[in-house]
């Protein structure tokens, strides 16, 4: 590892060169004029991973933009790592809100500014970069690797699931190791082991055949949007607590560990009051925030509409009203019984006089890797070596869809080690990427894959 | 009363002919390409007033389409009666559902069809031959009476509620006669004693000062679109009680009298059910139908929104949602009571970490008349002389606001005794008017004023 580490430190420079050469790519995957540029993108990755020593790199054309694959598998015996990142960006509106162009990528402080640069080309780079390093300086991996770029993580055309449902030999592994998140909190580096699932649903609640005139009808009939609102009222309750009942059966509880690791990052609450102009932050009692958002399912109406809603009044009750809601799951919850669950539930909670219509939009698994498995337990040990502190183990209150396929279709845990920081402006103007964490970022890479190696 | 009443029956030709005349007129004031046919409506309305017998006849200026006014002030010490309606009608739109053009009024079976046949001119015209029946057999009317006519009932600019104010002594009276509304049932005449005021609310619920993304927030805050479902759950109870802490304190309760004349109605649920495509009709417990929506307060949401509400699913936690709704209000609640009430109500139940914001839009005073008043039993006395059975007392469940004017104003109760069947079409296509109604509301009417001066 000595060589490695000096041949990753002299290597700098050149680091740097390539990541503002590979960021001035305009592969903007929602942007149909700029499907050239997201092709152009995937052919100098590809030729990146040849020249690097990589073997078998190759366009995968997946029905949408392309993704690339290379791999190494000489480490006879020793685990299989697939590296997942995707080189698709962002667009760039609104693009005058820039201060430095997005595509020119522009060095200031210790950050380069472009859009794509922490999401997630700059952190996508750390990884081949630290494998490099071997292929360079002795020409073996200590583990056996697998690349895997998409090309529209962004514009979320869905066909990469397809593609790894339909290439599971090809991708076979016994780890995923994503870097495509940020840290909690500047000079906080973390690892995320888990993150929360999903189930969308669009209800209906229909009432009379025809608008009528609530002094003609009001008092002889259910009014569609009292209704729509009595049901919302009854799934959760004044305490956060979700009332369906069965819904909590299959959640795996917080221990005694990861609320000491979640306390241990303060308490987000009085930044967070600020930042939104809230009166307090509220939830399922009994737990803290970051312990409600992470590791607890929450409720959540994301749109509701129904009648008259033009300005002053009409004195009207309506056909029916509807609602989008969705609940985010936890380990172990499942989408598909949790379907069910609501189904049921909001069928027997229905009130009197209307009827309702439950439909599932779209559901996405949680997923938990151990915090004792040798993977994280070996990354978390990279991290401390190249950043100098341990890293926080955290979880994160959203879905990264892509690492419930892995796990479901390659039985496959994820290891979201990501290097950005919290105002990295990703999705947003003004894009950065830290230098430090990008060269720090491919020195623990290099640790951890040598730790891979010691299986 | 002989006389009249044969001379009714002899003009029965020439009332027919002389409705028809005045249902060619296109007097429809919400369009302002008739401006010019709403005043020549006026205009002939006062010449036939002054040829009738009528003194004083003349247009009123009311800053919107004009009034008119008659008098006859005679009868020392006897009451005096104002006889209100409207000659303006509402627009004919969709042209296309009339069978018969609806300006030219046209006589089937037992009815005319012409836009503003029940609503209001043919109904108003009956007590303006009733009155002229006296006055064309011996000069004199057995009471005094006022006339007036709006001319914008439809439109609703409002500037008639200023006009009463503002002309106190002209219009000062001991009561007003309407023939505004319709009858329960065919066949089954009816005088309404009471009518339902309103209090219409909007009120906003807020929440973070921008979008956010539910998986990062979810959890972390209140969403004010679930806070706004539990406001609105929290106003009525799963009994349909309004759960406002003194709502119901000045409620003037229904008396046995009243639930045995109601019940005498029948049981309109079957009808309803099939008619509205609805499971069941539902309300406030303990009250039967009718009950609930004559004579008991009823809170209707009439518009709801926030959020997303495109299609497919987006999960945002959005930064406020908004509602509109009403409560119909009884004898003797006060819409400005009832706005205190409600503004303290949802402050108090506005969940943590959201704020609310409650505006009253409009409140419209609950009408109750005594059904042991004079006046009212003068109109049950004609009626049954005229119809050969005693009309049913019933109530109203919408508004009309002028009634509540008449009362605050004039401090004079208001006698619906309409003569419309429920199936006039008004306000829709192919309106129309029974001609026995007619006939026999114009002999009710001089029944009536003939007990009016017997006071």
């Amino acid at each position: 590892m000595e060589q490695i580490v000096k041949y990753i430190r002299e290597n700098e420079r050149r680091y740097i060169d390539e990541m503002v050469a590979l960021l001035k790519i305009e592969s903007v995957s929602s942007d149909s004029g700029k499907k050239g540029e997201v092709r152009r993108c995937a052919e100098v990755l590809v030729k990146k991973l040849r020249d690097s020593g990589f073997e078998n790199a190759k366009i995968c054309e997946t029905g949408g933009h392309p993704a690339v694959y290379a791999d190494w598998l000489h480490a006879k015996g020793k685990p299989t790592i697939l590296v997942y990142g995707h080189y698709d960006v962002q667009p760039v509106d609104p693009i005058d809100k820039w201060t430095t162009p997005p595509f020119q990528p522009t060095i200031k402080g210790n950050s380069v500014y472009a859009r794509g640069s922490s999401d997630d080309k700059g952190q996508l780079l750390t990884h081949f970069f630290a494998i490099e390093a071997f292929l360079k300086n002795g020409g073996k991996i200590p583990c056996n690797v697998k690349i895997f770029m998409e090309g529209e993580e962004e514009g979320g055309t869905g066909s990469t699931d397809k593609f790894v449902e339909n290439n599971k030999d090809l991708l076979a592994c016994d780890a995923v190791a994503i870097s495509d998140t940020a840290w909690h909190e500047e000079k906080v580096p973390s690892i995320c082991y888990a993150l929360r699932g999903l189930a969308y649903f669009e209800v209906r609640v229909k009432g009379p055949g025809r608008d009528l005139h609530s002094g003609v009808y009001g008092g002889k009939i259910q009014n569609p949007l009292n209704a729509m609102a009595k049901i919302i009222a009854k799934i959760q309750d004044e305490e956060g607590v979700i009332k369906i009942p069965g819904f909590y059966d299959d959640v795996v509880k917080l221990t005694e560990a990861e609320k000491k690791e979640f306390a241990s990052l303060g308490n987000p609450d009085p930044e967070m009051i600020k930042d939104l102009g809230i009166p307090k932050t509220w939830g399922e009692k009994g737990f803290t925030t970051l312990e409600r958002n992470w590791a607890r399912p929450s409720f959540d109406v994301h749109g509701i509409w129904g009648g008259f809603t033009g300005e002053g009044s009409k004195t009207v009750i309506t056909t029916e009203g509807g609602f989008k809601f969705s609940t985010r799951l936890v380990a172990n919850q499942d989408p598909k019984k949790i379907e069910k669950l609501v189904d049921k539930y909001i069928k027997e909670i229905c009130p009197p006089g209307v009827t309702s219509d439950v439909r599932m939009l779209h559901g996405a698994y949680p997923v938990m890797v151990p915090i004792d498995n040798f993977f994280i337990k070996s990354a978390v040990a990279a991290f401390e070596k190249s950043f100098g502190k341990r890293p926080v183990l955290v979880r994160e209150g959203a879905s990264i869809p892509i690492t419930a396929t892995f796990l479901k279709v390659l039985k496959a845990p994820s290891i979201l080690m990501g290097f950005g920081l919290p105002d990295d402006n990703i999705h947003s103007p003004n894009e950065k990427f830290n230098l430090d964490n990008y060269q720090k970022g491919i020195l623990a890479n290099a640790y951890m894959y040598d730790a891979f190696g010691k299986k």
